[in-house]
């Protein structure tokens, strides 16, 4: 899916952005975070969109490299929060240089993120920036809906999709607009292609849940049954309380509370509870609904058969992911 | 000094922005800390500059509420890497709601102060967007720098002006900038009112340096000898280390890091070596000549006789205050 050569050239593309300056302790940690590199889906999203509307990626560089340093503004905060000791198998900024450092070197970045917009002028900055900020804004309302779900015994899974919609996918779907604003797409357009990463943004994260707890563990990477073990509020555990018959859904919630129950039990016990309210088929089903809704809004773009069907191909290749 | 019916209109139009939104754990803080005014001595700074560069108030309304916004949002970051408990005598967001909604809040709040810019278009559009990057970034390096200092004994005062230019100074210019971009002021008086902003604000913070130890206590409004107290690399700390003998440094730096002395015995000593050494006529002097370069700055515009008078007068109430 990955395509190696646009991902080495947007590598050396960010790599060559001039982090090298003082005060060390602020800039540092920055290129650490931007050199930790994942996969780079969100800035490829950007260069892909920008080629499939028509415009050499060389043109979208910079606004894929906005779009990734406030990506990784995000998981450096997001940290800090989360209490998170480790990001991609390396120690987190947070860990290693402490809480205040980690803020504000978080702050740079977001302002980094619009910096990097300068490259552009007239309405395609102004296009650019305006659906930064807000897509900035719905990410902070969806961190601070995931935090306060915590210590919530009532979360229905609307505001579950709403929560993922805010803090995960509405930025996928900013990225492939952001490629099409640059090659001047019609409102429309723009619309629809957003629309198409939102929805696969959706369909992604209810699969992360899925494979977190029914993956195959030898291909998954991760332990299976982390996010029960965390006592994470997922897609999963939400629909199994709203499925439960009275008795089963306290059941369920005392075994979520419950501290000293060995952790092969816990996920066992919980996996039993999912099975019985077919939570894995509702998963699997809803993930279809949005791969579908996905697919239809790309379907209404102006794109060429042939531009639909990578997109096509991109999508379907992103929901057989095993890990 | 202040223009109390400027002020008025200013906190009209602040409280007309609407942040009564949801997640309310997010949007509370927001509104705490905007509801909680100091002086708006930034955002009057936009104002009265959109004035005498001939622009109507009411334009430069959005752009004075950015630099407000982002002002509050440093602030609110700040307080949460100096544990501080209070903030204009009200419990700080971070000790109210905690640090991770601090965290996320002020980030929101920094997105909004790019998000107000949006009134604006076209040329004026992307120079305050770009001037808000630039001195956004310099604001952090800045901080970054007074972190750095906490732990250094070797700070000279070259390094610590850079410091305060760059955490407090350049937003005064930057204020200035605003003002005169609306206005579509040409680089040289943009540049010009700039520096006379910068200039202003490193008198400002030397005077808030001085007025912390030398001010008069039944005017002064804090307790005299806070800095000293709190062990704070202040202007007159290291220049009494510049120019103290070798034997009477180690005797401040003893001081300075002595950790059971009574606070009143602490702040009596220090004041000793700084009038053995002249640190008061110093740092008076080093304030009357950042002063006379901001008014050769000003002086170099291109503003009206009048409209020079007003700022004149404005920068010579500022080194007045005796609080």
């Amino acid at each position: 899916m990955i395509d190696t050569a646009l991902k080495k050239r947007f590598e050396s593309y960010l790599s060559g952005l001039n982090f090298d300056k003082e005060p060390a302790n602020l800039y540092e940690p920055i290129k650490y975070t931007l050199g930790n590199a994942g996969k780079r889906i969100r800035p490829l999203l950007v260069l892909w969109s920008a080629k499939t509307f028509g415009v050499e990626i060389e043109q979208a560089l910079p606004a894929a490299a906005s779009i990734e340093i406030f990506h990784n503004f995000t998981l450096l905060h997001d940290d800090i929060m989360d209490n998170a000791p480790l990001r991609r198998g390396k120690p987190t900024v947070y860990k290693k240089w402490g809480e205040n450092i980690a803020i504000l070197s978080g702050d740079t970045m977001l302002v980094w993120a619009y910096k990097m917009l300068e490259d552009y002028d007239g309405t395609v900055y102004k296009k650019l920036n305006s659906l930064l900020s807000k897509t900035a804004i719905e990410v902070c309302e969806g961190q601070q809906m995931d935090m306060d779900f915590e210590t919530r015994d009532n979360v229905s899974i609307k505001e579950y999709i709403e929560m993922i919609r805010l803090k995960t996918a509405v930025l996928l779907g900013a990225a492939l607009q952001f490629g099409g604003i640059i090659a001047n797409a019609d409102e429309q357009d723009l619309e629809n292609i957003s629309d198409f990463g939102i929805k696969l943004g959706l369909a992604f994260q209810i699969q992360d849940d899925y494979l977190d707890t029914f993956g195959d563990k030898d291909t998954f990477g991760k332990r299976i049954g982390g996010d029960i073990l965390d006592r994470k509020k997922t897609f999963l555990y939400l629909t199994a309380l709203q499925e439960a018959s009275p008795s089963d859904k306290t059941g369920l919630q005392t075994l979520f509370h419950s501290g000293n129950i060995p952790d092969e039990q816990l996920i066992a016990q919980t996996i039993d509870f999912y099975k019985k309210y077919n939570v894995d088929k509702i998963a699997q089903n809803q993930m279809e609904t949005f791969t579908r809704e996905a697919l239809q809004s790309l379907d209404k773009t102006t794109l060429s058969a042939d531009k639909k069907t990578f997109w096509q191909d991109f999508a379907k290749n992103l929901m057989l992911r095993k890990s």
